[in-house]
């Protein structure tokens, strides 16, 4: 099952993915997609169990999320008018609440990350994302449902799925703290501490690096949220708390064993004249955002809500070695391929 | 709830989509997206039941779907190299059968019709398709499946919508004979024998246009199977009969009360020599579909599948002017919009 020795893996030497043929008919891909279908139908029941309605946001638009951290966006053609093609369902997110208090949906983005990230384990050009929204709910509100989501999702597959984790070497009984206990929770000028305390040069303002995220996934035992990062590191749709200017109300969940971000989240702002001065604040034009300003100019709802990476939640269930493997055509930076 | 008169309607003239906040908060649209929530709930209960694995297609590529009837692909640059969005699933739903025997997916869709469709009630620009595909199957195999699915997604939206039916005034009655007695069955020639008498000038070696559409569904009482189109009419993919030269082993499923189809499918062709030629009769430059042809040519199974429109499945069963009050997000071809 292994591609990589642990010491490869850590220089990020990992073999790309091979031919549709042989990637579809592989065991080891067969095994993750049925994991990850399981993972998915648990979603959607214990989502929809809860109240919130599955919507189907749009792919393509005017204008789409800009809080995507240093990877691009894709422009396409409209009809003369110049689009692109979604990287979060943030901004559907926030006007579907127009519709029902409660929303979720599980889309397809797409991302132009640079080319070195090519060779890491967790990116990709074309991923999936399980996106959830709430009316009125705060953070502790939403970590909650994050956390009972995660647990119901995992809790089925590992139910369901005992011939899969077999075959792919992995443990179940990674699972059983995370099945039984509550997640862990610290900050992330915490995080920015230790990083910073074991020779670790974290930048503070920022979001966790990937080596950093690495180094507090791996001294974890369950999966934990990572909250308050600074304002400079995230899109204008975190909130920003009223106590204390620059920390924003969102958070991450990391996983543990290494695996790293599965999910991240946020209240979220709300305010027309907040959300412009952020815009500006992020080096975006707010002159581009026009039906969603004009809407929310009327009023949206507050809301709190989160995206988790579907092909990184399945990569660390199933204990593989890169996310491109729990996806059945997967695309890699730069790379062509189906 | 009715925005056209029947005599509007048949012009072509419709309201269109109002705002982002006034068509998300209208209660038609609620009642319309919470059928719709049923019936895919419906879609997944029945084919995850059936033995179907849910994909999730990619949404870009090299190439996708050139048999679109008049309307555009989108272009976009994937690291320098000339992608497409997805018209349709049909290239990764045969080369998921390398996986599973029998799949399906719930994607979206983009395709540019020409700008005089923006008016009429069925065309989008961006929809959302119910594709399966099933290996070894015949054409009796996979409309039986069609039958099957359609009847379980509709029983179920209407035993638990009453309330949204009553509000968007459908009367559920004229489900009754759908859900009780199998679907018809015609042929095309058949079809377009009738509708010649009639004196609708149908091209005996198209697709039987709109307005055909119209007329053949609005005589109907339930939907029914139109089938055997000609060669000339339909993609490369749809398999020709050995015995009948000239004419493909495919169908439509045509919903009654002139709502016009509602699926495309076939048996497919699998065979690398035919396909070849197919898409060179078609007009198609095989070099371009590198990955696709690369894999057929080592082999891919014979299958059969089709496609559903989700949108205007939702229009038939909520019994509403336009496919676009079925979509939270509208794109309607050639006008800008969220």
């Amino acid at each position: 099952m292994t591609l990589t020795s642990p010491e490869t893996a850590d220089r990020g030497e990992l073999l790309p993915p091979a031919d549709p043929r042989e990637h579809l008919s592989s065991p080891v891909t067969r095994a993750a997609l049925r994991i990850q279908q399981r993972l998915l139908a648990g979603a959607r029941e214990y989502l929809t169990g809860a109240g919130f309605a599955e919507m189907m946001p749009p792919i393509i638009g005017p204008v789409t999320d800009p809080g995507i951290r240093g990877s691009k966006q894709v422009d396409l053609d409209f009809y003369g008018h110049k689009y692109k093609l979604m990287t979060s369902a943030i901004l559907y997110k926030q006007a579907s609440l127009l519709a029902f208090d409660k929303i979720f949906c599980i889309a397809p983005n797409v991302r132009l990350e640079p080319l070195e990230t090519a060779n890491t384990s967790r990116h990709l050009a074309e991923f999936h994302q399980i996106d959830v929204e709430m009316a009125g709910a705060s953070r502790d509100q939403i970590t909650q449902v994050v956390e009972e989501l995660v647990r119901h999702m995992i809790g089925r597959a590992v139910a369901e799925c005992a011939e899969d984790f077999e075959l792919l070497g992995r443990d179940t009984g990674v699972f059983e703290t995370l099945l039984k206990e509550a997640f862990g929770r610290r900050t992330h000028a915490d995080a920015v501490a230790e990083l910073r305390a074991g020779g670790h040069p974290q930048n503070p303002d920022a979001e966790i690096d990937w080596q950093g995220e690495v180094i507090v996934s791996e001294a974890a035992d369950r999966p934990f949220f990572l909250t308050d990062y600074p304002k400079g590191s995230r899109g204008f749709y975190d909130r920003e708390s009223a106590e204390r200017p620059g920390v924003l109300r969102n958070f991450d969940l990391i996983a543990p064993e290494g695996y790293g971000e599965l999910c991240s989240g946020s209240e979220r702002e709300f305010d027309y004249g907040r959300i412009v001065t952020r815009m500006r604040e992020t080096g975006e034009n707010p002159a581009k955002y026009g039906w969603y300003l004009a809407m929310v100019r009327e009023g949206i709802p507050g809301s709190a809500g989160f995206g988790i990476g579907v092909e990184r939640l399945t990569r660390y269930v199933t204990g593989l070695d890169a996310a491109w493997q729990a996806n059945a055509f997967p695309k890699l930076p730069g790379r062509v391929s189906p």
